[in-house]
């Protein structure tokens, strides 16, 4: 399953903190790559920058046609998954995404073009209550891919300059 | 298994929208409340706006000695993880974790006092990649809770004035 994220609706400024952190967890969590409706190149930037320390190949894309990229996606096969805490709840919907197909997920910033809604293969809920997208992403993340026997917390990432030594207290980090 | 959040090092301007996603996310997964070491009264304020309109009981308290915090909790036989990438990865210590005791779950913004390390139980990484203590948190509480049994997805918030309805597109609120 090749994961995707596209994010949308990005305000410059306000929201470069928590698409970072939307970008790092997707990263570290085994997404592929980005694709950011947005102009802000500060993003790209971090997650690059991420991807040089820490290794491993995920992309940050700026894109400026959200609904192409979408449909080029359904072309290819792949499915559209859209977060919202008004969608179907995680727990009553994972059971039908077929591990086999690729996925694109699409976390909204603030409001979203109520086209999504139409556009989207599925629009899921993780839990019906106000939180972040940020944890959103993360659990269904984790649920979709330990649902298909792999844990993204133990996934190893190739190249990169520094790892960490997983320790019971204090830091250490080592040369790759 | 009773789940309080510890937050370290929240800056009042530079933290405030991460942290409020770390106690909305607190919020929605089960936690009971969040003790801030920080006098930012603006997170209390939108933690408390949330839960008066969706329900349930979670607090935020300001608090001005996180050590005496932990020093009481320990006192009444709770336990204390801290989350950090450099830590024991997540999959490799979750067994030890005993789902009768309390749990105190100490979340970190920038850099924490090295003492933690040692007041803590467990550090604990949730993966040992850098991504973003919102996630770390929400993959952490979701597994804790899945693991003894319990959907924190699935969890009914008492009380407030409205709760989304479920649906495959589009938006539905109503009043309880």
């Amino acid at each position: 399953m090749k994961i995707v994220i596209l994010r949308l609706g990005h305000r410059i400024q306000r929201d470069q903190r928590i698409t970072t952190h939307v970008g790092l967890s997707a990263r570290a969590l085994g997404a592929e790559g980005m694709l950011l409706d947005s102009d802000d190149s500060g993003i790209e930037k971090s997650l690059s920058e991420a991807s040089e320390h820490w290794g491993g190949t995920f992309y940050v894309k700026r894109i400026t046609n959200w609904k192409n990229e979408i449909k080029k996606w359904k072309e290819a096969g792949g499915k559209v998954m859209h977060l919202t805490m008004y969608g179907i709840n995680l727990p009553d919907v994972i059971n039908e995404i077929n591990p086999e197909k690729d996925i694109m997920i699409v976390v909204g910033a603030g409001k979203v073009p109520p086209e999504i809604y139409g556009l989207a293969d599925w629009n899921v809920a993780v839990g019906n209550q106000p939180h972040s997208e940020v944890a959103a992403l993360s659990i269904l993340l984790d649920r979709l891919q330990t649902a298909s026997g792999e844990d993204p917390l133990k996934r190893k990432f190739q190249g990169g300059e520094i790892e960490i030594i997983p320790k019971v207290a204090g830091k250490e980090v080592r040369n790759k």
